[in-house]
């Protein structure tokens, strides 16, 4: 037992948090005095959620996992590692898991491995690699790990700041899980670049050269799937000999805004139809592809900027965007770019705008990115088995939490009540409450101007910092739970006490 | 072979860097106009180690990578996984790993996971945990796993000033190690504490509280030491039933100064007493606790700053602390602590102050701690047969390099010389020093005021910073290899050309 590795280690539980107040893009472009479309149509955004001056890392994350355990039933004594990925560093040494750790001291259990990690957006994906290969060492006890990521996005004002966004993910990690990551599968590429990076450290704002943002991003697609292909070809069996996009049922991707993932859909089918994969597509998808014959000398070399090239792939791949990539949308579009969370509200986003009949035995594809650089591509597999809440284990029910693709995606259900529940504030307040920040997000002996008004049940929120910079929190209570303890659908939870420090 | 771990994964090779510029803690002790003593005998320091303005987190794990991959002739393309820790943060969203890529760059090798991982002092040993997870899991693919931690650790000026130093490790961690991570064995302990942090983000300098520090570090060792015995009674064979320090040949702490690491062997010696279990300690040892009867109703609650039971505990477990862990503090004592390097350096100073047979066979307990707060104990084990150079395999010598202790300690050796070549600046030099990087650490458009005269031959170091922050390093030469193209005594290395970007 003790040299072998537990199987089928992956994602059990998941929980979303976004931020309750929102602005309209539309309305953010008339504020801007940009042209009609530049934000909506040109990028591809609806809406932004972002944070007032009571929310920061620490409290976007104590929400989380403090909701993942209690959605989920899981003891604080049955975790054995926590990490999270952020890049919203509000102290260079101690890291926001040491902050998370208040949560478990009503279980005593402090023996919880992990710490933070760091690289821009990619983090989180960092994290999860790091908490699936302590389930599969030795090291492991037989405790679920957890996995948390959070960031809040902003950008100085100006032509960017419409890509900003902020929010938090928690992920339940275990073996037999609903969501398998599949085992050695997955291309990394890492370089040194300074695409978007955060050397002022006075400000939350990033410096940014967009230019190189995109073409580093691109590359780094490019090379992570020609790398994952190669390895998936020795490891899958597939129709053809060789691993191509027809392989994938969904494509995620990390997303800074929604029409950079419509573009890398159309990138993964030009290195597809560079290498002749795209004969392998079904006979449905290689019809879509016939205007493409006059690219056929087409290379990957100095075409990301080759704008002819990039609409006539766009166009074609459409359909491919349509069915595989867009139901991964709905958050990155409506709450914008949470940075580490980005991927895996991708992620949510999929499980719930798909059945679960159409979802169990798929292979998810996943592209993550962090600029400076670090990139990875993997996969997931939805187990054959935990599609269907029948196939749970009667003698379990009433032992442990049981986590099946059901429970998981029932856990989710709320995004889409959460999102309309959101209060929708004019740019003018926005702005405000960025220049509110601007002005106080490292202040010593500071009280946050914002009430908890706006803020969702069961929200931590940031009450006061000290002379030492130290912070301390409440929660807004939730309200009490229907009279069979479940979850109602406006959003009221089975929590009843404020945990206050 | 797929769901089978590799076996006795650990430590291959390391490397130590750490500044060529020390100033004299006697110095300081005059030059301060503290009681003579005070840093001396007191902290049990002598010299600590500093960097120029021409030194940061980048150029110190630039120099440690280079230098371990030239020395023990292993190519950028076997190296699968690289991760850094530390908590000298001079950007907030990219990592030091992203930057150490450039080195990857000829080898044309991107695929290498991992980012950077912080909660102070104890960043590198989550790396550690993580690259050695990733060798047992099933995401590893037959290649090395590269660790590395650095700090430049600085205080403002005042009591705290003598406890700073710098400096860099790298580990390279691959299946049959000559130092072994024993499996199973861990014990962490993660709490929220606002002990020591860097919340002024503007500042190299943390936010101190002295007492709560102290208290927070011996309550995580007693936590860790009680969990770490109780799973290692169950695992290993001892005489007795239970585990105890009888057990650890070799006991290394994290050390902020070296007298608190004494502390911790006599509290360690504690917690064995109150337990009873040193009544399993060889007769001798047993001897030397003979004075402590007037404590035999101690207890662990209450008693962290009991001076007179510390006093005697201190005194009762010399000899245990001059064989077991004294020659562990070798760099801790003459360059200072080096934070997330720290514990590390330990178990280099261990290595080189202790014979191969010695060593051989032998376990070494390790307790690392960060502020905020994060522990672990752990512990290797030396593998009996990678101690003697005459074991290597002979068919694989022409083949890859091959790792034994042997190889591991020659190393290392240098260290004593480096430690001697280095150049010591009186205590008004120091400061002047400390005055720039302080002026200075966050510009930019920014060249460093200090030359490359004192610095250590195979040294990055930062040229410049533009005015978009980006920061450019050189590499100060190696002078040219002897004639057998080895390395020889006075620090000349087999490599020869300059890498400058």
């Amino acid at each position: 037992m003790e040299d072998k590795r537990p199987e089928n280690v992956g994602i059990l539980a998941m929980e979303v948090y976004f931020p309750s107040s929102y602005v309209d893009q539309n309305k953010l472009e008339d504020f801007d005095g940009v042209s009609k479309g530049k934000y909506t149509k040109g990028l591809g955004q609806e809406e932004m959620g972002f944070c007032h001056d009571n929310e920061d890392i620490n409290s976007l994350c104590l929400t989380v996992v403090a909701r993942l355990m209690e959605k989920n039933h899981v003891d604080y004594k049955d975790i054995g590692r926590l990490e999270v990925g952020t890049e919203t560093i509000i102290d260079k040494s101690k890291s926001v898991k040491s902050v998370l750790m208040q949560l478990f001291d009503e279980s005593g259990n402090f023996d919880v491995e992990g710490v933070d990690t760091s690289n821009a957006c990619y983090g989180g994906t960092s994290a999860l690699f790091n908490a699936v290969a302590w389930v599969e060492s030795s090291a492991w006890d037989g405790r679920y790990a957890l996995v948390v990521c959070g960031d809040i996005a902003v950008y100085a004002s100006g032509n960017a700041r419409c890509t900003g966004g902020a929010g938090s993910i928690a992920m339940l990690i275990g073996p037999s899980a609903p969501l398998v990551i599949e085992p050695g599968l997955r291309a990394s590429y890492m370089r040194h670049a300074y695409d978007f990076y955060k050397p002022d450290l006075t400000s939350e704002y990033p410096v940014v050269d967009g230019k190189l943002s995109v073409q580093s991003y691109i590359t780094a697609l490019d090379n992570c799937y020609q790398n994952y292909c190669r390895k998936a070809s020795k490891k899958i069996k597939t129709k053809s000999s060789t691993f191509n996009l027809s392989n994938i049922d969904y494509m995620l991707f990390h997303s800074p805004y929604c029409k950079l993932v419509q573009k890398s859909v159309a990138r993964i089918v030009l290195n597809d139809y560079v290498h002749q994969e795209h004969q392998h597509y079904s006979k449905d998808d290689q019809t879509q592809l016939k205007d493409l014959c006059q690219f056929k000398d087409a290379s990957l070399d100095n075409s990301i900027f080759n704008k002819p090239l990039e609409t006539a792939f766009v166009k074609a791949s459409e359909c491919l965007f349509e069915r595989k990539t867009k139901p991964s949308l709905l958050l990155a579009r409506q709450v914008g770019n949470m940075y580490t969370p980005s991927l895996y509200s991708c992620l949510a986003s999929l499980l719930i705008s798909t059945s679960l009949n159409e979802l169990t035995g798929k292979r998810i594809g996943l592209f993550s990115y962090g600029s400076g650089l670090a990139a990875s591509m993997f996969s997931l597999r939805v187990t054959e088995h935990a599609g269907l809440p029948e196939v749970v284990n009667p003698a379990k029910v009433n032992d442990l939490p049981t986590f099946t693709l059901h429970s998981l995606v029932s856990g989710l259900l709320e995004i889409r009540v959460k999102l309309k529940q959101r209060t929708q504030l004019e740019p003018e307040r926005f702005t405000a409450i960025l220049e509110c920040r601007e002005k106080t997000h490292t202040l010593a002996n500071y009280s946050p101007q914002s009430t908890n008004e706006h803020i969702f049940p069961g929200t931590y929120h940031l009450t006061h910092v000290d002379e030492k910079f130290r912070r301390t929190y409440e929660r807004k209570p939730l309200p009490h739970p229907d009279m069979n303890g479940n979850s109602s659908q406006n959003g009221a939870e089975n929590f009843t006490h404020t945990n206050g420090f």
